[in-house]
């Protein structure tokens, strides 16, 4: 069997024993028995539970941008192209529950090198998201338009709305992917398509009580 | 000088140094030095580093639910609620950039226990937001009711989007508390007061492209 094949393998079983056990409790002989080889050879592929770790991070993190970026196709409407993304990120998710606990919990806990691969692919959709959330506000044409920070700013909360709202998805029973994708498109549309209208809500003003 | 307000010193100071330097980068020679005690002294009061930062995460914990809680006044409108949430959320985590530093990434960074310390929290203020939003729905007199899980489901939005906003806003120079506030709720009252008034966001039928 090619090497390259092998690798895959030991990281399917990596990325399963790491979501569902957590790092710390991940031993390297179980992730070889589950991939079929010996120890050894893991660690001749992969060098240390920590390479492995950091290689599962970055597969399933490629794996998961690419994901959403082939839900979309930019030249249809702005809201649809929200939609295709939200629903294959939560589909991705709900398929991939152990790759989305590396992602979103194992490796934001287990120290900072970890927690920097994992801040990488997130910058890497907070920009797809805000160019998306640009392009919209460009195409309800309004005047003036959505301030920049505003734009930035609606793009980090939708991520985190999405982040949150998986992680939650995927602990509790019943709730399918495209029951979340549509709770969010429904809390992140209206609102965000309200704004596009130029329909504000608006604080009351300071100091009332 | 009396035990506790000595304990306070030490926490003021340590929540600083973690918030500033991160965890592992902190030292108890430094901490010691920023709360003008002797490092024995601080070992004596909190036992170890990990105790420390421990003791940190439930103090700024309870701090920051606390501020939530005392901003809204359950007398208001459902909508004038969720604003002086928001606004006592990001006032709090924007005077206190180290202690949200603490809770948002730190504890979150370095094993599970001090997540779990963090969770715990988490877990507090979705249960707030989630009984705001299900106030907000009965208002509304919707016929049928808002599903217990989509109810569920948009608390969890409304967090994760607040804490990913609080880091954004931290991190963003010009961003100013009442902003981060005021975009998040534009962002989210629209969409959910539209889900109030049964004004959903309807996807396209399956299997279209």
């Amino acid at each position: 069997m090619p090497r390259a094949v092998r690798e895959q393998q030991m990281l399917d079983a990596a990325v399963q024993i790491f979501g569902q056990r957590g790092y710390m409790a991940a031993s390297m002989d179980e992730i070889a028995e589950l991939a079929g080889v010996s120890k050894p050879l893991v660690y001749l592929y992969l060098n240390s539970k920590e390479d492995l770790f950091t290689a599962c991070i970055r597969r399933e993190a490629t794996a998961l941008t690419r994901a959403v970026r082939a839900g979309v196709r930019t030249d249809l409407p702005a809201d649809r192209q929200l939609w295709d993304g939200l629903r294959a990120f939560f589909q991705h998710t709900a398929e991939h529950p152990d790759a989305w606990s590396v992602l979103h919990l194992q490796a934001r806990t287990h120290g900072e090198p970890f927690a920097a691969e994992a801040a990488a692919m997130r910058t890497e959709i907070v920009s797809f998201v805000t160019r998306l959330v640009a392009v919209a506000a460009r195409e309800a044409h309004r005047d003036p338009d959505l301030p920049e920070h505003e734009v930035a700013g609606l793009a980090e909360a939708l991520v985190g709305a999405a982040e949150s709202l998986a992680a939650w998805a995927n602990t509790t029973p019943g709730v399918t992917a495209r029951q979340a994708a549509s709770t969010l498109m429904n809390f992140a549309w209206s609102g965000l398509g309200a704004l596009m209208r130029g329909r504000r809500w608006t604080p009351p003003p300071e100091g009332v009580v």
